[in-house]
């Protein structure tokens, strides 16, 4: 085999290729340019022209060539990455075009997807082609290298020896080639190694600002308040659709005659129902939050769509591991299966501790520094923190999207309330925009990709059925959870919220990036299309439609927060909700030594034995059960959680035992202390870090809610906070004002 | 020469290399991993044994053993950049330590070079060493390939046919191994393809903010009062201590008996002097900003190193391109000189225009979309448009960096008037932070690179001469210019503040990055390492003695901008003053047909005519000379740019001829039209965007300066400043909700 020709393609670098590098995505760093110069584009033009003209090697010649392709190719990465810029700032401008006539058929994902693929295809087409130059190569002199593993690197003598020592030594240089990856198709491999923008950089760059966001901005009150349908969903939920579709789509792959049916193997399918799973909250969020849609079912899809992203990427991880190293034959194995399963779990849990753990760390270093003094080093403290999460995840191999997934929740849940407010605004603003910059860039590199991206597979069957399947998938978690999870749950989903809940299933940026993570094999390829077209579909025809639809199934628009809760109280179960609240007050005043009602408004923030909304007399034997967890774990946090990571009241001198005085002092700041409990409350609201405009309505309630629950303590809650939602829509500052009012003193 | 022995170093992937990567920089993507997946460390630690072990080669193995290598490569990576992440934690931990216990003698710089240094020595001496596997190769069977580049990328067949086709064919796979560039030192090189940073991304990510960010938070008023000086210093200066710091070099080196003089061209040392030319204004600043040092010292070295860092950028590409490309021999050649020549001066004005062109486009983007009604997509059109006119630069060939500067410049002065508020404070904020963390992550980088970057050259003679060589050029810029400006400008830059202007020449960001982006021959090498220490020595050492001599000078600190201008005003030549502004009022009169004195007040923000602070009988005719080009740009500034570009009055509809009305009223909103000047004129702030604690000031100025020059109007300016200040210093917001005064009546 070894003495094969010599296959070198001879068509070179000219000023065409450009084009077809332009076809490329940004490859954002190059780590093997060597230099970069200027000179004119005229220039190297002919110096690239010269060198396709001269047949004679002379080094110099060779080196001002190599400079001239390593400018070429850094003007192109940079023509690369405006052509996605200049996307972006176009569908930004689209966008506030569309807002502003309010079109609402089409969204801001939607339109970066379509403007996506209209680049793409200009690229492709308008483009014209050429290829890199290989060469295969084969060891120096008599081959004694016998390890395992490919040299890491490779010396090549250029200009290669053609006369056999009557060139001058000097003449010759030794260049370095690093390794790359496997070559898998030697025919049509050129644009492989080419035109790839590396995958990694959607989990490295592009998804941890975006689920750091997510749990950074959550709605904390309703997520917890639906967290047992939000686990529920996204747990069983993903796992059971990813299964499910998993064995779906091997049935009819195996049912097909063609090529398919070999190529693909089980776990491939099982693969492919992992990574087609997790849903994007995206566009639909867009929707509802723009027609204020029913707040529970806000908080459904958005806690659903924010946690199966997290497992959908171990789950996916786990059954690689399953093929690559527990199971020898790939079929089914149960020891490989129960490590696998182990591992899901592990590195879930792993990857959840670290990021929570992660996020206390910061809390105790703003609560005990005075950091706040100096916002700028406060912001920069938190930022860091925040990505040295992902960071120290990815590097004791755990998880980092799961783990800054959990280091958002806990920054909004302590730190946030040590920070000062100028940080606090600022971190706010600086992962929306991040979140806003990433997101487009996915949905417009999904768009673009479609024409581009080299390694797409199309088989029409294959497509369709994984659109069926997706579907399938989507409706098994929906409608048989919420019919289970309707036995116990009083305000139950009803069946037109479970509809809505069906088709905001839109597949988004975790689907495509766990595709295009792998696409070496022809089945991770066909894989690779069908999800970019699912997520196409999904963002563009159900994320345009989810309007109509929401007219269509009546869903109530156009509410806010409190009247929600308003109507959730008197209508469906008042006293089941007052005996809730109270139930909760009970078991937390036997604990609670001093403090009185101030810590009370927590209940309706964080306690999740409130959750479900309204609880019957059915739910009773359940939700009790269920509250016990909720409970302590909601005491925990009131007693001895936020007053260790935050400057909140009862402090740990109240909460610890008397023997424990002394390191309760030490850990107790004199803020805590000092604070006037009344204004301090203000300030230390979970409920304020809400997505857009609920900032006003998490201060409304911090303001009356010592009494939750009374019709009046409600009453007063609403009409409180539509003043203040009036005054925060006339002015987004007042709410900032209103902060200073308690900051301005201490200054 | 093919017939050389095969040279593969055997020694292996071990966990024992991890922390010889771990001595690397953070390549922070790579292109060439294949794929990751996840498995516990043992798992890892067992595999690589494993390998290590058998001697036999089995696919799944070699693939095994592959992806392992990937995920532990993944696992450096993130490794090596949580070292930097937490390092930069660790230094605004320290700084606010620093801040709160008022410790002046060691900066934020500092300390990150120094901590840098100390993690450095760690990761160098804790570390154990060993290498990555190279292979010589030639090209299989008889080698045609003739063309004048080496290929892009080599074939590997592998495992390398021992016995020659007793393997089975499908357990050999080609591997692709991409071009990195060339071997220089055959015997050392190992670390050279494994373990730099590329330099490239201290070009494309880590300066661009911070360069940004100095345009786009210039103090205008005083950078343009003192732009004669501040022009004067940055490209006269740096030209000529470039040049001087080359021949000296040169001079030098040639003297050494050592292979010094042999290695060094002059073009090398001019490069040289071109890099060590730049001062970095960071450190400087932040003490200046501390004690509210007088404000045309801090204007005068903020906007020297602003554009001095742009002028040698292009100065070093323009040395670069006579090196490569117009001179034969290295030697003296005029037409070579002034094809450098012209390209320097091509390239920075077309830099420049690039720059401010898009700027503008963004300005009139923001003026005729609403798109301020949604401050998300505002401020994300505004990132987008800065960091697409770098990558635009750097398509074309120009200097992204210089077009940059400009950007910023030109988005402070138009585009942040059409911003919303939210934005204003967003970009603002973002800008800040990205700049502290970049400027922060490059000095520390400076720091650990000293231990662990492979291609330091110590060579104590150089080094010293560099030292002295770098104190002579800064010398040679800061008298004789002083020396030279001082005879037409009156408040003359006293003999303390020129030693202070020689004292603040730290090295800094620009130096090293020019010094680390080539360090291919030896005496590439030998700059870097003095470059490197030069920057440790000037920043931690000149760095922390400033206050001292602040002291020591006796200049004066603690002074706000208006005791300043009031001294000025006062002491110095209040005729003169007035004479000067007085003409550019009547000069502007001439002009404006409405609008009365609203605009008068862009006069002291725009007019360069004022800048030189207090004008003598004895620079009447030069300042006439300068005050017509200034003039000129100032009113065409008021007349046609401001109107086009911004919400400002008088319209184009005023000031254009009356023919091109339909035009004019095309480019005129109805806010133009419509808007209550004196309302407006609050948010039409130009010094509104400053430096820290300089809001109030603008604010205030805004409020009365329709009287400048008039001395109840420079007292009543005075006194509400101070009113303002405090105002500001107590709570940092007051100014926002002030602005949104007329922010709430419009909504």
């Amino acid at each position: 085999m070894s003495h094969g020709d010599v296959d070198p393609e001879l068509e070179m670098t000219s000023p065409h290729w450009m084009h077809r590098e332009a076809e490329s995505c940004p490859r954002m760093h190059t780590i093997w340019r060597l230099e970069r110069w200027r000179s004119s584009m005229l220039l190297l033009i002919g110096l690239a022209l010269c060198v396709l003209r001269a047949p004679g090697c002379s080094a110099t010649d060779t080196d001002i060539a190599l400079d001239a392709k390593a400018t070429l190719n850094h003007r192109i990465q940079s023509l690369d990455l405006l052509v996605f810029v200049f996307l972006l700032a176009l569908t930004v401008l689209t966008i506030w075009l569309f807002k502003h006539h309010r079109v609402s058929w089409l969204h801001e994902t939607g339109l970066a997807v379509i403007y996506g693929l209209i680049v793409g295809a200009i690229i492709r087409y308008a483009g014209t082609s050429a290829t890199l130059v290989h060469m295969q190569v084969e060891p120096q002199g008599v081959p004694t290298y016998s390890d395992k593993l490919p040299p890491d690197t490779l010396w090549f003598r250029y200009p290669v020896n053609q006369t056999n020592s009557t060139k001058l030594p000097e003449g010759i240089k030794t260049y370095a080639y690093v390794f790359r990856g496997q070559v898998h198709d030697v025919d049509e491999n050129e644009i492989d190694l080419k035109a790839t923008f590396d995958p990694e950089v959607f989990f490295n760059i592009i998804l941890p600002p975006i689920i750091f966001y997510a749990g950074y901005s959550l709605k904390k009150k309703y997520f917890f308040r639906n967290l047992g349908a939000i686990l529920t969903f996204a747990i069983v939920g993903t796992t059971l659709s990813a299964f499910l579709i998993g064995g779906f789509m091997y049935g009819c792959v195996k049912l097909m005659p063609n090529y398919l049916s070999s190529s693909f193997s089980f776990l491939d399918t099982l693969y492919f129902g992992a990574l087609i799973s997790p849903t994007d909250p995206l566009t639909i969020l867009a929707i509802f939050n723009d027609l204020r849609v029913d707040v529970n079912l806000y908080a459904l899809v958005l806690g659903e769509s924010v946690l199966n992203d997290a497992v959908a990427i171990v789950l996916s991880g786990a059954i690689q591991n399953y093929g690559e190293h527990y199971s020898d034959t790939g079929e089914f194995e149960t020891t490989a299966f129960l490590r696998s399963l182990s591992d899901f779990f592990s590195i879930f849990l792993l990857s959840l501790m670290i990021g929570a753990a992660m996020g206390c760390l910061t809390a105790l270093m703003t609560k005990f520094t005075r950091v706040r003094d100096f916002p700028l080093l406060e912001s920069a403290l938190f930022v860091l923190m925040s990505y040295s999460t992902f960071l120290l995840a990815e590097a004791t191999e755990l998880t980092g999207v799961v783990a800054v997934l959990f280091c958002g929740i806990c920054q909004a849940h302590y730190t946030y309330n040590n920070l000062s407010e100028d940080s606090r605004q600022r971190t706010k603003q600086i992962f929306e925009l991040l979140n806003f910059l990433a997101e487009n860039f996915i949905f417009s590199y999904i768009g673009v990709s479609m024409f581009t991206f080299p390694k797409h597979h199309f088989d029409a069957g294959f497509i369709i059925t994984a659109f069926i399947c997706a579907a399938i998938g989507r409706a098994v978690n929906v409608y048989p959870l919420s019919w289970l999870l309707n036995i116990r749950r009083k305000p139950k989903i009803s069946s037109n919220f479970q509809h809505m809940l069906f088709f905001a299933g839109l597949r988004g940026a975790m689907s495509f990036a766990l595709a295009i993570r792998n696409t070496v094999s022809d089945a991770r390829q066909t894989m690779l299309t069908a999800t970019s077209l699912i997520v196409i579909f999904t963002v563009v025809i159900q994320g345009g439609a989810a309007n109509f639809l929401l007219n269509w199934l009546k869903i109530p628009v156009g509410v806010d927060d409190e009247t929600e809760q308003l109507n959730n109280y008197q209508v469906h179960s008042s006293d089941g909700y007052l005996q809730d609240v109270e139930g909760g007050g009970v078991g937390r005043g036997k604990v609670r030594l001093s403090g009185g009602t101030d810590s009370n408004l927590d209940t309706s923030v964080d306690g999740p034995n409130g959750s479900l909304g309204g609880a019957s007399s059915g739910r009773r034997r359940n939700s009790h059960e269920k509250a016990i967890l909720a409970r302590i774990w909601g005491n925990f946090d009131t007693k001895y959680m936020k007053p260790l990571l935050t400057h909140s009241r009862p402090t740990l001198l109240e909460t610890l035992p008397v023997c424990c005085n002394p390191i309760a002092r030490l850990l107790t700041t004199t803020q805590q202390l000092t604070q006037d409990g009344s204004e301090f409350r203000r300030v230390d609201s979970d409920s304020d870090i809400c997505i857009d405009n609920d900032t006003g309505n998490g201060l409304s309630q911090d303001a009356t809610g010592a009494v939750p629950g009374s019709g009046v303590g409600v009453g007063r809650r609403n009409s409180l906070s539509r003043m203040e939602i009036l005054e925060h829509v006339q002015s987004p500052v007042s709410t900032r004002i209103r902060l200073l009012g308690f900051y301005g003193k201490k200054l």
